[in-house]
């Protein structure tokens, strides 16, 4: 969950001030529009940078119009508070329609640090329960509910700390709170991972900021709350059209979030990593003997598994899965490869054809793409309304943690390759007989939308990786070193079932 | 939740057949419309009354046209089964697009029992959680979810068990199963409610039938049905303008679900109870005296209650409110009179208002009338949209359940009174100067839409009403049986805080 926003994001000073002098009155005619509106918008502001939080509220107040704006933070409840339902407080301060609440950890918090310090699962599962309720209901009720959680990698928030703390003017800002997050923010981080996928809704999503640097952490909060707010305006349609051919004339699209800062979770892949021949056919005839007798075992204790499989065309998914297999008894694996759903599948939910095909003790299935296609190529090519796709990873949550519940392995690969290297390998595809079939003028198309597909990518990995069913991202510009990897993580993976 | 399904509909022979003739037709041309539609239908079937669900679930095979309707019924899990998450039995049986899938007991059956054979709290918890989630991505993708839980008071099951085994034909339909549900419903009831109020919903509400008479049964089901398939057409305008004329024409109005059997839980209620003067002096001394104990002792032990009023107009609520603060410290209490909401109040969420009024420690508030007008006054007037009054059930039910959980007691009060009383009412106050200001056109406009709102506190009775949070419905015919009623009840509710 956490590892999509340790990418490394940075924005330089001019970047920072052309996007500041854009968005600020941007913000500001939003904020105007909604004050003739009937709904709210509900901002939190959380993370594991506390310090952050208090600057990213204090840029809110100073880029929007403050006077409709109402910022709540919350200390130890107060007697009052202390005597009344827990929400109470939440509700007293909720914004009227037409403005805009900012609420500092607020809930959020509340229950996390419940859990920390110690209150048992019921409680914390029917804590989140209220959560999502009151959250629903203040969506249903019309509000836009945007969550921010700013995140710094560990060893960045230990260098803070630190400054802070020898740097006189800043000490204040440093409590023993912060140090405790810092120390216990790896043993806790399941619960605090469970806790955001849990309420990460289609209707109240969480956005996982990478808050290393301050100019890039601001511009996104910015952003996303602007996109947020505007997305409830009706488009005029006029001044749509305006814009885009005023685009189209300066050559220029219209500014989204994704390319802000075009590094994503993918670029902190290292794709030079390869493997010689021989380095190759040895790791690969270990892993071979290793994974036959993991899956003999497994199958023997009656654990199953499911692994999947995406990445971009010519990744080498089929020859990975091929490499997979071939130690394994034909009977315990089944392989189904994911293309447009047939009229049966049309005719369920989308996640009815991945449903059926789970496997059965013992047994593991392999998906060729996968139930990920919702947000990636539905997503992109709008096979998918934004309402299906923005609830989808919610839904995919739900789904795969029913996998693990019930004892699943669920190994899920992005097999990853430069821009380059697909163009290489679909030249060499036209002139290869055998594999001259493969490639098709979607292909082609598919490439002009890459940066599209990476934003897709980056957003999949942000919202359903977790520490127990994590994403692994795999450098496959070299195919031997890709294969390797795979196998090797689903021997660990399929060796911890047992 | 049960009591206002324990009300004895019936339906004589007559009736039966001449709305079968009506239903069966329809049910079949909104099945034929349903198959050139893009949404399936999903109907649970489920209840204490096991063989009822077998018998409801034979006549909607009858009813409809069977070959486009799926039943599913569930046994322990197959081996199959058993080896994949507990949600893949269902998913495989979803039924596709156009068509009807039923499932006897299904998912919330396997729940129930889980945490009644001793299943922990946590688990329970999480399992509502997909249920929850199972059935709203089952909504979100366009399908129709009903639920029907049949319903027999305790007494009838135990007749109908004793009848089936001394019936030898009919013995096979009893097993064990069956006297264990009526053994311990009692003493699950809870559970079972706990399990009902979590997982009814605006997108997937539970309808409690009451299973008593066969013939009302199956026409409630059926009618129940119809009218949510139905919802989902959009309507033909001109259809509809004529149906209306028609309507108009021949003097019926068009039949609703709540017209079938005009008894509610409302004629449930004894009217005739009174206490003579001397009678009610006496008790209201008594009375009196214990609330002041039993105030003040909450007080101290800094326990709070939240007390509200709902009721026909002229029903008492104001002297009856009047007569429960007379022996409590001012300070103590705090009486909300509900009407019409301010210009702060419209701009927030419906709930925000009464939040805000929660008690503190020790102290009581009491509404006279509530949130509860969004199901009753906004329904009826149209003040609230269909979709906002139907997810209000749940909303309420969450927000009174985090009142209990924080250890507030809540007594919910429906004074009621017969028709005839209030006509009589309504005119001495026209003769009496210090009332006249009291009758408004509205009240007699109100008189006019009776059998709508009494329809409207049935349902209401039906979704909020629980062991632990019940709605008190007070005979008020007699204004001193009434006072002395409520004051009673919250006496007793406050001693059993302390």
């Amino acid at each position: 969950m956490f590892e999509a926003a340790e990418v490394g994001h940075t924005l330089d000073n001019d970047a920072y001030q052309a996007k500041q002098q854009q968005l600020r009155p941007e913000l500001i005619a939003a904020q105007s529009r909604l004050r003739k509106s009937d709904f709210s918008v509900i901002v939190v502001v959380a993370g594991d940078d506390r310090p952050g939080c208090d600057d990213v509220i204090q840029m809110l107040n100073r880029w929007l119009d403050p006077r409709f704006v109402q910022t709540n933070a919350y200390g130890p409840p107060s007697d009052e508070e202390a005597e009344r339902p827990a929400f109470w407080r939440y509700w007293r301060d909720l914004p009227p329609r037409g403005t805009i609440g900012i609420f500092a950890h607020a809930w959020s918090a509340a229950v996390l640090a419940d859990r920390i310090q110690g209150g048992d699962e019921a409680a914390f599962l029917r804590a989140i329960e209220h959560v999502e309720r009151f959250e629903q209901e203040m969506a249903d009720d019309g509000a836009v509910v945007i969550k921010f959680w700013l995140h710094l990698p560990k060893d960045v928030l230990h260098q803070r700390l630190k400054a802070a703390e020898e740097h006189p003017d800043r000490q204040w800002r440093v409590d023993p709170g912060d140090w405790l997050v810092h120390e216990s923010l790896e043993e806790n981080l399941h619960t605090v991972e469970a806790y955001l996928r849990r309420t990460s809704t289609g209707s109240a999503p969480w956005h996982v900021i990478e808050s290393t640097d301050e100019r890039y952490r601001d511009v996104a909060v910015a952003e996303l709350l602007l996109e947020a707010i505007s997305r409830r305006f009706p488009p005029k349609k006029a001044a749509r059209l305006r814009d885009k051919a005023a685009a189209a004339a300066s050559g220029e699209e219209p500014t989204t979030f994704e390319k802000l800062d075009p590094h994503t979770v993918l670029d902190t892949i290292d794709l030079t990593q390869s493997l010689s021949k021989p380095q190759y056919h040895q790791r690969l005839d270990e892993l071979h003997e290793r994974l036959a007798r993991a899956s003999r075992a497994a199958y023997q204790a009656r654990r199953s598994a499911v692994l999947l499989f995406e990445g971009w065309d010519a990744a080498g998914k089929g020859g990975t899965i091929r490499r997979l297999v071939e130690p394994m008894k034909p009977q315990l694996y089944r392989i189904v490869p994911v293309s447009a759903p047939t009229e049966d599948e049309l005719a369920h939910h989308y996640l009815w054809r991945f449903w059926r095909r789970m496997p059965r003790a013992g047994h593991l299935t392999i998906f060729d793409r996968s139930w990920y296609g919702r947000v990636l190529v539905e997503r992109v090519e709008g096979l998918a309304t934004e309402d299906q796709w923005r609830r989808a990873y919610h839904e995919i949550n739900d789904f795969e943690e029913q996998l693990v519940e019930h004892g699943y392995y669920v190994g899920k690969f992005w097999l990853h390759i430069s821009q380059e290297e697909q163009l290489k390998r679909f030249k060499a595809r036209k002139h290869t007989p055998h594999k001259r079939f493969k490639l098709t003028d979607d292909d082609y198309r598919n490439r002009a939308k890459w940066a599209e597909y990476e934003a897709a990518v980056a957003e999949m990995v942000a919202r359903t990786s977790s520490s127990s069913i994590p994403w692994h991202l795999v450098p496959a510009n070299d195919k031997r070193f890709a294969r390797c990897e795979v196998l090797r993580i689903v021997c660990e993976g399929l060796e911890r079932l047992l």
